[in-house]
């Protein structure tokens, strides 16, 4: 067998409960379209990451649901979630919005519901003490927070839920992209905290499925 | 209010379901008696985590339990879990020993039992996959690796559940201290994976107790 | 003029306010006991940092205060300050005592009385909420924390003062020997926040009294 | 509570004696123009920062009082401080100009008048030491340079005031984009020396008017 | 004897087994036209790599075969090689296609064919494993990926051939560019592993001729 | 099936031609003396590697044969290779010799002759030079330096055959224990250059058995 | 005084036998402008680095002798100088010619005339042997390389001058934008090499000029 | 030729000027001791750097000059310089005399007198202008500084000669063990700044033998 082209990994949601999503940076249009029509010939509909404006409009296929401010796509029918939000997402800033939408169309995606909570920083604290108990009844917490992320710590030590922290690149100088967030996350004095790549809102997303076991 | 010494901080379980542990690094055997005095002053165990041999020799509460592998210790009565385990703790290599054991006494501590699967790196790759069958049955697993940590994203192909990845400091040179084990598990194309700090055994395990609910 | 040996800056005072202090990391007890005695020779009594236990045994001078938790000592004679606190010493853990003792112990060789606030860790929101109304009173906070160093900025969000942030060195893995904590602390997103280097209780001890005008 | 927006700390005044600002960086024009309206809903006047100009052009408040050089704005009426200045800023080079602007700014906004010294590296010893006696008075100057820094050290040995190093990303190569003079900074031989984020002339602005207790 | 421009080491085939190449980045089209013509005069072919479109097209040479995707040209008459393929070039996904190319084009100038075995990463094991018996065969494989680099410590422990690591810049945040796959790769559990720099396709086909003797 | 304890791959000889080997750093005398038993059920001679003298003192299985220098050990009978050296060991100083040997021991335990080539480091170039044309006709060549690492690639310009870069630990300040060496070796100007692990003689062999298809 | 504005070092010259330049990344063309015209009142023309061709096209000066490889220019009248060359200035690659013009142009500004030996990297050393006896005539050797830079080790080893290594930024991946071919040089194996920035060919013409006591 | 221990390169001193030392760190005593019996069988004397004491203990040879502070000794016959010093050695701190000593005894060594100026830091400004002239009048200027090292810049743009900076790893936190004086002396704004490797004293004063053409 000579392998010169996308082979999608059709069979991961047997195994994994989730099916592939498709990373499209660094991919051609042309290799981005022949891995949506492995998805639809297997019927299935799939999900597009890190997918600019330009590639998304060389794409054809229909339909296809493209969001610009979190750079996903979902080629292939698919409907929103309804009922009670099972995850919240909770934002330091607005500026964390792209990798907010990237996790909460994930979310949607998988056919999961989520409530955001955001700009809700620790410099003004108050405004996460009023959403606690909102909070505290949540079983997954997505954070998402740059600059020096201490928003993790403090959450991790207000609720029971799982809290997967996502650093994200926001801030300048010292915050090295995303690192300072990210090394907060993971050197947290509040137990139990877990962390994603810098950015990274749609890996959130699939550790709080894997976490829910849906 | 002049606050010049431990604070334990009791209500922390009612708040997120899990005790304070300390975290004896850096600690004096005098400041480590007087946190577990204030446990035991609110009749709760307490579980002590970075724990040298030398320091555990010299106090004198008792029960104390300690384990010299993990470096941990529980002051006061406990019992160990029994039933069905509910969480997986898979470690790459023997050398692991100490950060697989950390995890799995916290779950104990925590009630929770555990099922170990050790020695079962890649690089052997029959190993994982002879397993990978009981593997798939857990909703979450803690996996432990250090070195390159490839065992991070293989077993997220192959498995549904949760999986905290814990990096461990074994290796040598660009190993650097099991930072490319966590840049591994971080960077890893294996969806929904989870990190926690290096070595962090203690850190897994109460990320696996938020994951359940417990 | 040729120079080879210690040469005590003993003009600092006038030009800056504060004398001189000997970093004793790297030097010989022979070099020490020289600077001792230049300052002795201009009536001065002088603070020593870093100095380890060994080193300070073998000093002959006298008065000589030596405190090990600390690693200080002051040559010549002094008295601690009376009155009022002026300085808050904000502490996340125990673990941070040597640091925070270095602080305390410069500020009061200067005459300055502090109050120290130990283990109040943002996992235990509630602790630092107790003591904020009494921490708004101080013009000058010296807060220090290792691990990822939250607390700096959840108190630059409560309190109106001069917040110094000290990270610590405490932690293991990717806290990088204070490295986090550090970042942390420039990175933070309130606003106003100043930092100095990893465990310097001297420095922001020092800056406390340049902000003081003291 | 649903919390999907901006979310003005509008207590933070009240708390720490500041109002908040708007970060620009990463917002979008909506989302900076709302921060604004509740600004002026509750009648405050507000500082933006980090505001490229294609944005400030698309902001239609008035008045709206935009700065090229430092990227900052002010929305809302505000006049310029009279009287003498409180704090100095000296910064070593004439590419250091948009982060002395920002500081000068940010002091302005708040009411303090300051004083700027220009192109004063320490490679041309003689035009800080000319400076020297009108430094001292100050009781608190905002260091600004890149490079290496050497600045902050110098100037620390000269004058009592408090300093507040804000190394800037002036420079190439191993200056790595200002960390090099943070380091320097952080690592000074001068006491009491404190650092702020690169390139951060508010947070050094924030810092001195938290010192003067403003 | 002045030295002012390009020298191209004509006598290197003669030594080492290869001629030497044009690295394009960095030079004028100017300096790479001559080099060409220095090759060009001692009636050999050259091949040309990190060559953008705009330079392609200015040069003038003929035959020059430029390929976009790789970014490499031979300048000079040159055929495919045709035979059995004796390396495998083994790639984690479609987004490596550059790098692959580059190592491909390589062989081929060098007289070597390879096959290609592409979008194969460790998420999707099974396409990995359907092709090992395949790969075992291969005296020398060029195994191509970015992110965490796992494919390469997988391959290390399932086949015998020599396995020259290309880790690939694709990926973001804690990817670095391709130094977390550069650290997978030398921190491999799979014993006897070797690496190139990042995205050097070229070195890597060097390095398979060096191992083959060709 | 519960897996807690050494489980050695003993089918990896199969796969890839070169048996496991014990990586004794981080194990306890048990764990090690477990996995030889493994070796000697399944009548293999066994390779250790990062063995301690203390460690090796404190194992009782025979025939064992330990070397200090190398800080390996042969457990099971075995001969020492005979024959012309197939391989070249080449090491820029003496202060190399543990790697240097760890190199040599582990192709002589798999019955490759080797021969070494010490102290030729390129400030004294005549030492490389006058050895050249031994070196050209050696088809796999083992290149050990540590500071800068001048050596890899003056040797990858003189000779053809395979070049395993072994970078060592030697060296103070900016060498980062063997990341310079390793950085040079990977950055390398001479074409087809490949590197293994900072001090890893061990994975040098390994790599030049997979290349000569031993 | 208030310091607002370029002030020039007009006495640099007295004291450090060379006049202060103008470095422009980062300044504006005012601010250029200025500083020549300060030079200019003084009777003194100046150098310009780092000065990009837009804002060359900008400054009204004359005479103004701009070249665009090595982004200088000199303001005022100035000749080259004449006579035989007393520096030598030795590059790896024909793409380090912006850094090796920069030498060259800030040599003959201050009076020295040089002579360059281009394209001599070490993976070709017939060609740096060829010249080797001409280099060890000069007093001072400039040396210019990217990469690893192994050029530095090599030359240090065969000539007595001063050899001043200047790294380039040339190459990619784990060049890391010279700090590779930096580190080599100070890790170098040959005595007496020294270092300045990458890309500072402006430095080492000013290292050279205080060598040779001009 | 088969090459298995110590290879002096005798040549080099008519090569580059100056003989080779015996760098003892990694070395055994049988490597040094082989090593100085080359050197006695040649009619040279030999200097030894990097050697701790219980190695100088171990070595046989006489003469035998050791000195602990500098970790150097010169094996064989050797006379002190006599007359003016050539070369000027700054140092910042008492702390920096080993690297000072081993840059002055490597100065003797190869027959030059040198002067010390030490604990001249910048925080005591006036210790440097006080022997500024002094300074001024040597051709080259050895500069040992730790921790920021500010130092080398404000020497840089006072006096003409050549300045060669040696970094030390006097320091702690962010001074990373010398880095941070290392990329002060890099950045530095004083034009002609020159670098060694940290702590490198010997590197420094080989320099500037190289320098002066000695």
């Amino acid at each position: 067998m000579t392998v010169n082209d996308v082979i999608l990994d059709l069979e991961r949601k047997t195994r994994i409960g989730m099916p592939e999503a498709i990373f499209c940076a660094g991919k051609t249009v042309q290799q981005i379209s022949r891995a949506i029509a492995q998805a639809t010939d297997a019927d299935s509909s799939i999900l597009l990451t890190h997918l600019d404006e330009s590639k998304a409009a060389a794409i054809s296929t229909t339909p296809f649901d493209y969001d610009p401010i979190s750079q996903t796509a979902i080629a292939g029918p698919w409907t929103q979630p309804v009922g009670a939000p099972e995850i919240a997402i909770v934002g330091a800033g607005t500026s964390d919005m792209p990798v907010i939408s990237e996790a909460s169309r994930t979310l949607a995606f998988h056919g999961l519901a989520s409530e955001q909570f955001v700009d809700v920083g620790v410099s003004g604290l108050w405004r996460l003490l009023k959403i606690r108990d909102q909070l505290a009844d949540f079983p997954v917490i997505i954070a998402v927070a740059g600059m020096e992320g201490a928003l993790f710590s403090v959450l991790g030590g207000l609720v029971p839920g799982l809290i997967v922290a996502v650093p994200t690149s926001r801030g300048y100088g010292i915050c090295r992209n995303g690192e300072t967030a990210l090394h907060s996350a993971l050197a947290s004095c509040a137990q139990g905290m877990v962390a994603v790549n810098i950015d990274n809102g749609y890996g959130a997303a699939c550790a709080a499925i894997r976490s829910l076991g849906k």
